[in-house]
């Protein structure tokens, strides 16, 4: 009845999509709903609004587009951009890269900001190029806050101290796919423009929402931006904010409820309690990473990513089998190494619905898989260091106390 | 618990999202999974395969956008089409409307061929267009099979003898939203070039997947159009489908799930079967508008569509006031007339899964609603009609036989 | 992958198990969970709290047992009774019927007071056996409120103020299997003893929580009968009620969620509102059965039901063909005659969460099938028949005004 | 939105109700529906076929009734005895002593054989009562396969080689509630005659079904019993098994599709499979315990448990704040010491639906729970110990290889 099936549980550790709290899968096994009915709109209203805290913004508009990530950053570009701008774009790994690929098909002008995979965003360059653009030929600066194929979290309130430093005008575009809702992420203290995310992420739903959401100066920007869009344009959705209809086609009635499950749950447990949570996990893996004798991909602390911990595994060991064994004889689901690091590291993903005692079972899988495949690692060790700072540091569930 | 609780199921017979079978309800109430894992690659390799039955074609590509009709729309445009290039697109009713919209904001240059509203898509200027351009300067032909916004139903098997008439290479884009999977559709005998659906509709699934199909001759054009598309571009697919891992960014699991449960629901039942379906669940609908002494907003039979009628009210009644009134005392969803004929009309949506006796409770409750308006139906006459029809046509269930 | 799969829903409209709230089908959709936790008897106390109300009772103790009808029904008796003791029962149906045959098996001395089935208790019997009664031999009188079989309701304020004329001791055992939360019920009003009912019927919940409420004088009665009990042992339950942890055993978690979100769907409608649907769904029923020229097998007025319709088919027809028609034929579920009606009767069940429109579909179902049996109905009149009614008594949805 | 909500998965590790798979929470997820149509007759039939398989009978003749564990105890004795008859019946935990207490309260004569709780059922006592009882005076030897409360796995085959050994005629009624499906269990070879089971055990259902398996000697046996029983009678479902019907009030809709759910994943996995996985659960924890420095509560290895692990704390320490703190810190809900060893130990529930990472988690959440109530254990050391072992004996997940 299950082509795959294995017993128990599929541990899912890859950085997305993520693990779906049972409260959402239960809110979403529904039937269709007319959206256009009065009850959609008032539901749709609501999402808005708690959106927009997920994001830390009052000013910002957010728009729930039925897409994915991928789609939520073309419409991102497309709304704000011209043909031919000129933007400064951090490649730091497959997704920052993909997203410049996606920049040069829609035919802008990318000064592309290479770093090692494995490091942050140069901000030095990022700084030299806004000294020598006094004439503002840089109309936006786009950088993912986490970069999910090595697990490097750029610092934001930097670039915006640059640009701020500099008084220059660029927009700036911040990727917050697998930081938003597991990462301090403050749209309007650092004076990000547009920022997106994916349901499927540290929000904990299945895919299919891209969140965009666009401050008042991207919004302004998008009045007289060129470049050609109709799925993805902002100006169809204000017109039937307007109206108070809010669809301009048919949205998900399943992820609308979701979402509002899974906003209900992040409001129940506090988003810097979420924050807390996601930073004893990130902490707990690489402290097990550690034990273990192995590297994190990311070079150095101040880099650090509380939702995905890429790990680099020995030459003489193929990461790719190590995801494969998990799956294979676990049902452990671990993130592959893409791109440039493909093969040597493999990742950890510690984000969305979780909580300590399911990354200890994933961090005792993974020492098994270790030695599978001929690594000599001491088992219990990467549990026994990660519990020695989870003893000490989680809190109790409020809710239970 | 429930903002706009009643007591009792909806009624949905709105055109679009459609009543969901609990079988496909069930199959996507689940947690995410790894979409690079070998499972999800295996289950799309089938539904690629299955879902080319549904559009009867052997020579097309599929292509399961993330995205919704609109999205689906554009992916066909921008991956066949470039900038300037001429399209003829019929103009008859709300959806074409917007479409035609669409392809004008991406800078084609639309010949609008116009159709009072209620009428099918004039193939005699078609004809005429043809006829003139020895030059082939039409690149595509845009026509929507079945206009939702007033239930017309055009015939697309002349379209392509007028095209084959006058050897014309022009592509052939069809919107199939309402009707694939409901009324016959012939992708490879009537050479269409891309066709489209939604998930919502005929499929019965929730809104998320963009089903694009393209014949040969459009996957051929999508190398040399110029249009810009990142997230709609077919090529990030083919170079996925080739690798045999399929998705160039993360699909929706439980979609993917509903899915196969939505196939074999149909397979089960059979295409044919549910055409002959759709056809009793139109035929039955138009004998109770019929009986009730009203007009369909479609002008003639060669038009009727099998999967929503647009009801014509009486000049001294609001159309939109049914609609509200269905929803506030029935427990009733019906279609909204929209823009020309806002006011004018309301749909009856019979498409997707659904039987005669839902139907007929729809019906009962129209009679009550057209009563609560002033309209001086004959109560019973409709539903009267329609079970005359009805209970000498409708089949024994073959699995209960 | 369904063995008898039909498209479109199954109209289900025997009386019990009725159809299941979304709502309460998605709040049952769960894990398993430690019923031990404080989580469990948090909810149990609420649920105990709550249930009394729709027996409407305040000094009432409700008990939950994991069992159906029949085993309430055991529960009933085996706690207030010792073997021997003289019960009179009255006999107008096939669940009376099988209750009496309970009594019997578990030696009490069981009074049988017959009717002809289609007609009420005889209370005239009752008045005569209770006059003579002055040694206070009769230990308990044991009655349906609502006999399921046959459509026909009881009397119990009437068989209240018997007992109290003769001021007679007798407990008062009622079966409220098809009545409560559909038909007004008084548990502390009419001085009920013990009253039953089962989650399958109009609670609309699946089958499996037995619910027995007993009032002080039946709590007393517990301390001495001598009927040998141990599942069904109030005792048991009342020791774990003073421990706060309210379970002797495992009570299913799924279920008294569901029971949770049941409650609470039926105080958003209210209970007086949700007497006055079932009372709507009754007459029109009713009036449905007159136009088609059928007899409804409850023979006067004053025990019409309005949670089940026992319709009168002609003497050529079968009317468990009539029920096996509608399964093969329409995916319509009706109830078959049972016993001495077998054949002579089908049920139109009407309880629990359902709405007009559905009752409607259902209507039109039967005509279609009464022709297709041969029967000489005029298509449509039922319908129209119930409409007219209908039409004018349906309220609008408190929540959608 | 939930009273007690934490974030993250519960870690469900009660021995019952235990983790449900997905697959079966989707396969309940559902309508209730006409239990008379040929539906749930066929799919009933097919059901007590596959019960049979998991009990290893092919003489035994199923029930399925809707009840809990304690209720399929009763329906085991009252089909099978008189009140007065002589049973011999093993003291060794909660569980058998709630069983015995049942006994007598059903008025059979019982010779209770007690041991101290964390030792097996003393057999030598039950061969000297049978040895000294020639004139057959004992009707039924009760033995539990598994005592749940000290995680004692009694020794059946050397029951009935003592019977035929003494050539004994006593009926041989066993409660399999924490063994069939999870250990080794053959009734036909062992000659059991009535088994009985839970659906919230091994089987990883919700609580609602207690399976009784009757042999053909104790079918004859009931013809005889003189116990009064109704709902828990098997010759009212006899009646109905001829019909073809197959039940005699309400079945539990939901529970029936996910029983067919549930065996077709214990089929897939097969039994054997699923007994060698409870034995490497079961290992793996006496491992961890045993490296903690902890007693198990079972004083010999013949005795050990392989779905529940009674783990015997230190005298200064409270295993119900074990228990507490594990659901108000680490969401993860152990097993309560229950009368004689409340407070002494804490139990950990290792059969269903559950893998080898499941449990590891559950070992270090144990041990930062024994951190945190002050025991000096070396964080690691019992998941050091667990992996050791399971690294060496997990097999490749069949389906994956």
């Amino acid at each position: 009845m299950d082509n795959f099936y294995g017993p128990g549980r599929n541990h899912l550790f890859v950085p997305g999509p993520v693990n779906i709290p049972d409260q959402v899968i239960r809110a979403m096994s529904r039937n269709n709903e007319d959206y256009r009915s009065p009850a959609i709109p008032a539901l749709t209203k609501e999402l808005l609004e708690d959106v927009k805290k997920i994001f830390k913004t009052t000013t910002g508009t957010p728009f729930l587009f039925p897409t994915t990530g991928t789609g939520a950053w073309e419409s991102a570009l497309t709304n704000t951009l011209s043909p031919g701008d000129r933007t400064v774009s951090f490649l730091i790994g497959q997704f920052s890269l993909l997203w410049i690929d996606q920049q040069q098909r829609l035919k802008f002008n990318v000064d592309v900001v290479e770093s090692e995979w494995g490091r942050g965003a140069d901000l030095d360059i990022l700084e030299s190029k806004l000294a020598s653009d006094s004439a503002h030929t840089i109309k936006a600066i786009c950088i993912v806050h986490n970069e999910t194929a090595t697990g490097v979290t750029n610092n934001l309130a930097k670039v915006r101290q640059l640009l701020d430093a500099y008084s220059h005008p660029a927009l700036l575009l911040v990727d917050g796919v697998s930081s938003i809702c597991a990462l301090d992420f403050r749209m309007d203290e650092w004076g990000v423009d547009v920022a997106i995310t994916g349901s499927q992420k540290a929000l904990s739903l299945p895919t299919g929402i891209g969140f965009v959401v666009a401050s008042p100066k991207a919004i302004e920007a998008s009045k007289t931006a060129k470049s050609l869009r109709v799925f993805f344009d902002w100006g169809d959705y204000l017109k039937f904010y307007k109206l108070g209809t809010y669809w301009p086609y048919t949205p998900s009635i399943q992820l609308l409820y979701g979402l509002r499950a899974a906003l209900d749950l992040i409001f129940e447990e506090g988003l810097e309690n979420i924050f807390a949570r996601h930073n004893r996990l990130g902490t707990a893996t690489r402290l097990a990473v550690e034990a273990w004798g192995l590297k994190n991909c990311t070079q150095k602390e101040e880099w650090f990513s509380d939702t995905v911990t890429a790990v680099v595994v020995p030459p003489n060991i193929d990461g790719a089998e190590i995801v494969r064994r998990g799956w294979k004889r676990y049902n452990l689901s671990l993130g592959l190494g893409l791109n440039k690091v493909a093969g040597k590291v493999f990742r950890i993903g510690h984000l969305g619905n979780m909580n300590e005692l399911q990354l200890l079972g994933c961090l005792a899988g993974v020492e098994m898989i270790l030695k599978d495949v001929g690594y000599p690692v001491k088992l219990g060790s990467g549990v026994a260091a990660a519990s020695a700072y989870l003893q000490n540091n989680i809190p109790l569930i409020p809710s239970r106390i």
